[in-house]
């Protein structure tokens, strides 16, 4: 086929030359993937971060490419040239189950987008199958198996999914890019430069060491100042609740929920397939929640409002000591008229920006090696005390959300106000 | 109020210190502009470009900012510092009347995103005329007087709509900055520097005038290589061709446009208030067209699944002389059996880069004069060749647009199709 | 060999893999160029323009290595492989016969780089031709044909010397990234991505028209802003007028020359070998320069003072029509006691920034062909407006320099120095 | 004045509109700064890094331009207004008595660039004091005493010289920007807007911190990977034992050198003035370097050819244990016929990226102090688990250099040279 260029702020071009790759960017599946924003509700905070799956997806896929040519060219000893479109196939659809809100939908409805992405990987009603079975009848079972980290050969697998993959790589330095927040931005061409394909997966020469540890720490600042910010994560707390309560009205309101959000039912009722699935979108949530914001219910009327409105809720932080005091907090709130199971919400987010290899871990993760002047092997944290403080600790925090409302004077509730402001201090 | 600072890729920061813009920016109706895309269809086109108007809003703004700030420190004489709030205040609200895909909509139901505008500023219901009139109770109006161009001091009208405006610097250098296109850069900088005062409006310092010219070349080429990029106009005739679609079938099937798109009926029936207009946005429309793909109507379902998996019509340009070959075309589309008013289309895309003041013109330019080492003003044009080659001249093209199908080999209609490639070759 | 990478502000990485190459850069003549400022003077008014032509040198080559990479992997029918070594040494040598302040060096001693560039390759004392003649014997006479144009290959030519070049391209991206301009900047991705070997030579797909259109806009308004800048050219003429001064003053002060600056008696004595030329670089003459300032000859002197000092001289363009009176200027500069030969110059900057092949110009430029989509050419002229306004046209001016001093108020000589001033008003 | 602009590709512009500023940046000794490489030997590793100490004087006076222009306005309680011409003229000033590759050249000749910046300041017969002396008589001093920490008001002090001060935050930018090494750029805009004066200093509000630690981080890893760069301290130690060489041949080659580098005898004869200091520079030191190629001696002609071609040392790190083995390694390099003294050298280099504040050290840092919530100051480290690591801690190593001709095949040292190979396996 002709090469076809998409333009990409991140990589600036990115170049598909492979009939497969194009057919299967022009998929249903692939296309409503620029329906879901990257970020959920990190773009309320940081307008900039609109950018959708699809731009991401793309960029995974050109990283991939990027490297399987270099080993192509370099490393065919070690890198067996047969796995390039399988990597370059994995690495753009290793997203491509992600649904609206994923990460707030799938706490209340129970879906699961890697199961999704399996499903649409290898389910034969799917676009997406169609063109992945017409490389080789095993070739969706392939893709899908370096997706769920069950390939044999681990290079492909590590370059998928691993503590530095092209997913991550590609989404630190694209959410950097939208968002305007530089601390995600590392060196990718230098850790291009020393990625090397070892006998069991992947590992970077002494020379790019520095590179790796800058891209961790740039890792951890993008989850300590973006992904974990606090507004955002008020908009989560929020749809959350509204989802909530929506499911909570459902079995008495069938027909405002048929007419207002007949695609939500399948979810509500729990009996959903991958068509139910593949039919929302941000998009049809918003409108939804537009929708909802004229319900006769009060509570969903001013969920959906505030959602849509971005009245955010406020938050403190608490502590495991303190934690105690949040049932006293939340009686002070229902006092004034809020409702504490939709006008409060606990947030716990932490992460572990990296670890070494534990073996007996449920979910162990590949360490990341560093190949020495002698040829061996030495884990990063042995190299870098930066990454050695990182490694092993979880980082993040848990907030306590409340309606901003409980901070405003109020003659009517003012002793009860009072109140909340005391214990508040306390936290 | 204590200063707020929006994170924004393409100022770094966006600070606010002013409840007035605070309490602007968070009414719905300047909310809601982060559900409508900056670029409309041109996402489809460079992936990158999903950015809101919200974030182009608070761009605008934020360069009024920057210059009234300039202009109350170093030209106190010739600026009125009390202009600075409704400078900035017209710069944040210029495009609040902009609705989902506005220019596509308005062709087709008649609307004007400028007239809305000018209805959210000045009618009492909206919560941004109560926040405008407890400035001033003439505040709201001043403001509108402004954005259509009414109001005395032409050095405010100047700032927000002249042929190099707050409005126009944003988007140039936020659409390059989003859709990974770098000829919209300019040097901001440097104009910001050469950028002053005058009697009777805005001019431009000698040494700032290699700066303006490169701004003029950019906002040309952004409009040759982005704005009107054939794919994007192509996204654009197949949404005008599924509206008008909706708008056919709409009086005989009532009942399912109510139950599937109620939010586009009082447009349908040409019977719409300013509510009616601000319950759409993208994600309403695109919920809606994601319905549409289940009708029974084949071919507004086609359409519909057409816009919502970018299957894109293809193109040809023609000139006035081979025009008249287009219904030629049109005939052998129909006999392939598609209906040529959904499935053909005409897009005329021109644009005058540039213009000197002509007084006797419906819509007079305001020209760029630059300030000579003397204090005299000279028009842009004399001072550039590059300028005066594209002053007073429209560029851009006109094309016939088609079934992508209308190319493929076909046994059944092969004789019509091989006719109309034929065709084609002369166009 | 072991790849070596470079790390650069302009091109990121740039590998260097073949010995040869890694030895030419390590020669004596090649590390000289690290003393030798790309752009002279210019770094007295954009100080960040500061760079070497070492840098430039290596940028040059880094783009033939992936511009040769590149042909080699996708036109392999149409590009010659082997002429691979051949391109990427001519764009690394291109200029290493570049001497101190070149341009006005050569004005005043008639030296020529290129033909230096000439005999540092052919010449079998240099460590250069030592290392290209181990390629083949004649491999030092193809590297000088490709730089002076006779080589039968076009597209290795043309790569390295024509209207859109190897050479121009990595400068007008490195000197804006260094002074800071950002007129330079242009699309340096698409322009590689629509780069293609023809039969003759070179062209651009039809896709990358407006990538090179606005490649040539970059370079003509580098030329208005920042090569023809008046402080710049300020800078020069003193330099000249230094050298012009000291050249002057040799036979009759032998001994001083030989103790403060014995490198350049060769040249003022018009009797000087490779060597001679290889000894000079800007630190030689910087050194020298602040040695003169304490030379008893008070022209001398004062105008190394003023050039170490960076103590510019004033300018006024003229045209055709004024040029007469600058007789008259000189006359009042020399009656306040300032010799007009050292302490007045004209200075004429004119560049043509695009021109079509006019086969009966003494040097016919290469044009710049567009591949169209029936695979004819078309000179890029005849697609862009824009570049028609700059084809054949020459862009700069001519100025008249003068001490700065005639400008300040002044008893003694105040009659003289108001003449002067009515005088200047008529330019 | 006319304010005058710098068009810097670090800060894109700056302003000087204080006519004190302008004429200090054309003092002679001033623009002599120009001509001494902000970054001495690394721009023999990093090509790019060949800007001036001139650019980032001017940076660092932009970055306390900006800051005092920030709390004139804001914190006008709080910080005096009169300070701000004072902070600007330090900033500019603080490094204007840096020489030619000042670190090598103190080390051998104690000269001291601190105590030539005090008097440059202060001593009457310098333009720069006659400029100063015109603000206020004992304004010289005052300036002085900013740079040497002994100004009462502490906050002109720190944002001069602390640990997050003007000088550092510039030149990581800068030199991140022109070495191309992107891990010295860090998130100004946001320090900006997050510093504070407060009553004894300057701190950081909370939601700045981020930004400060990343700073931090930045700062750390230019030190581990450009300015510890093993080749550029390679570089140095040449430079180093060539300037030995050059002194300790002095006595009995006067007549050399004074027709060859007349300007270090006074360094030569530890009898040197201002004068003697301010008539080096790096261009001098490079054309004395040159000159020296063509000694009769051969070690002083060998060193000077090492360091103007870049033929540089190799070395290997060491600990405190394995130091023992360096003297056998010495005889090895001897046997083969290299004097030790210049052909060896140990190079340590140690950095403490950050610490708090120790009373009882003999050069106690300003420690960072974070403003929280409720008013109360911490210090970074209790907030940061990162800068906990670096904090007290030092980095860098040590390192031992020898010719690279050691590792070169030779049958003549055959043995010898297998010898040292042997040794060094060990280090």
């Amino acid at each position: 086929m002709k090469e076809k260029i998409f333009r990409d702020p991140v990589h600036q071009q990115i170049p598909v030359s492979d009939q497969v790759i194009y057919d299967l960017i022009n998929t249903p599946e692939f296309q409503r993937l620029r329906r879901i924003k990257q970020l959920g509700t990190t773009g309320f905070t940081f307008h900039g971060g609109e950018h959708s799956r699809f731009s991401h997806c793309l960029g995974v896929y050109e990283l991939a490419r990027q490297i399987t040519n270099l080993f192509t060219d370099k490393y065919p000893d070690i890198w067996q040239v047969e796995d390039n479109l399988l990597t370059m196939v994995a690495a753009l659809l290793h997203d491509i189950g992600h649904g609206a809100y994923s990460h707030t939908f799938e706490g209340l409805f129970g879906t699961d987008h890697e199961a999704f992405t399996q499903e649409i990987i290898t389910n034969p009603q799917t676009n997406v199958h169609h063109i992945l079975s017409k490389v080789a009848p095993d070739f969706p079972d392939k893709v899908a198996s370096v997706i769920n980290h069950s390939y044999p050969n681990k290079q492909v697998v590590q370059l998928i999914s691993s503590q530095i993959d092209c997913d991550r790589m590609d989404y630190l330095l694209r959410d950097s890019y939208f968002t305007g927040v530089q601390y995600g931005q590392f060196d990718l061409a230098r850790i291009l430069s020393s990625i090397r394909p070892i006998k069991n997966g992947i590992a970077f020469t002494y020379g790019g060491y520095h590179a790796v540890e800058d891209y961790l720490l740039s890792r951890y600042q993008m989850y300590m100042q973006v992904y974990f910010h606090p507004a955002s994560r008020a908009m989560e707390v929020l749809l959350k609740n509204l989802l909530k309560r929506a499911q909570h009205l459902y079995p008495k309101h069938v027909a405002f929920f048929e007419k207002e959000s007949s695609r939500l039912i399948p979810f509500f009722e729990n009996n959903y397939q991958l068509d139910d699935y593949l039919r929302l979108d941000d998009s049809v949530l918003n409108a939804y929640f537009q929708a909802w914001t004229e319900s006769h219910d009060p509570i969903l009327a001013d969920l959906a409002s505030r959602f849509i409105n971005r009245k955010i809720f406020k938050s403190v932080t608490f502590s495991d000591a303190s934690k105690a005091n949040l049932g006293q907090l939340e009686k002070e709130i229902q006092a004034v008229g809020y409702e504490p199971t939709y006008y409060t919400a606990i947030n716990t987010s932490f992460d572990l920006p990296y670890d070494i290899y534990r073996p007996d871990s449920a979910n162990p993760r590949t360490q990341i090696d560093i190949i020495q002047a002698n040829g061996h092997l030495l884990e990063l944290s042995h190299q870098s005390p930066l990454v050695a403080t990182l490694m092993g600790t979880f980082h993040g925090d848990q907030r306590f959300y409340f309606p901003k409302e409980m901070l405003l004077p109020d003659d009517l509730f003012r002793a009860t106000k009072e109140n909340f402001l005391a214990e508040l201090e306390k936290m």
